[in-house]
């Protein structure tokens, strides 16, 4: 038995969206017990992670350091014709995600306490994100 | 047919722990001759990563080129409560995994010659790390 | 229902190898409607990633980036015995990825419009890596 589904994620700016009930809440409505949701982006300037949910702090940290890490108007890039954020983009979603695997026990997600599933944008205008959950067992 | 099971992997301070062993034992007593094996940490300050396993050297300097990527005690760290490892060990997380899947083929976990499957502990006090293998045809 | 092959990607030299084609005739071929495709590198010193693949610029900005970040001959390293080139290579494939998961939605590989999957190669001289292919529903 497989299912699938397509959750759009509505980004405003830069910055880690969290996803997490949305993606519980499909789960929990396909008939497996035990097996594993995938979760895959369908873009090359976004990317899928597991982080802290409790502490907003911990999201600043988490954005600001990957920002300093790979800055807008570095000489070294060639690639700038689709504005100053696109090359960043790139190089922080090879960094970091485009793909997660998340086992299913007891029909549930099995998130640990702390985990939460975010899209983490690098584009600065608005975008409209598509990611294809599967559910396999 | 699907089965999963959750490993423990005990800590005791910062450092990559690898459980190879433990995998490929409990893959080859599942009855499955095709399929792939999942692996998920239910934590946000540890990580999985495939790695050589022939070489302490390559171990050690992989964990002190992360150290000096991710140091403590940053200006930029706005969540300090939990301690100056605390904020490193979650970027760190996400600059490697939380999830891996690995293929099993004649029913053996198919890694390469020099691959071994680490829990990449993040932070400096001993943890208890839940990892949940799932197995899949 | 599941299916598994072996694919290899010939290297010259360093730089992103795309091999999206080959991954897409073989998904093709096999009798999945729905269901996910799982890619995993057989090696420690390569990775695989899925990138734009529309303008060679970004490609070219990407390989460049992370040399920058994981240069060769940096005093940290003790592991050396390889050649000036394995080091980065392992800490290259850490911060990228050695396995991806993509789903088949309709009978073929759902990537985004921009998305290809490319073999990273880290090293300098020519190799042959292997690429194992599952494709389960």
């Amino acid at each position: 038995m497989s299912y699938q589904e397509i959750i759009k994620v509505a980004t405003q700016r830069q910055g880690l969206y969290e996803f997490t009930r949305e993606v519980e809440t499909w789960v929990s409505e396909q008939e497996v017990t035990t097996g594993v949701c995938h979760l895959f982006a369908q873009h090359t300037s976004c990317s899928l992670t597991i982080q802290e949910n409790a502490d907003p702090s911990a999201k600043a940290d988490l954005e600001n350091w990957l920002n300093r890490l790979v800055p807008e108007n570095d000489p070294l890039y060639t690639h700038t014709m689709e504005g100053p954020d696109d090359m960043p983009a790139h190089i922080k979603a090879i960094l970091t995600n485009v793909s997660l695997s998340i086992p299913i026990v007891n029909g549930r997600l099995a998130l640990g306490t702390w985990q939460g599933i975010y899209l983490w944008e690098h584009r600065h205008h608005a975008q409209q994100r598509r990611i294809i959950l599967h559910v396999s067992d």
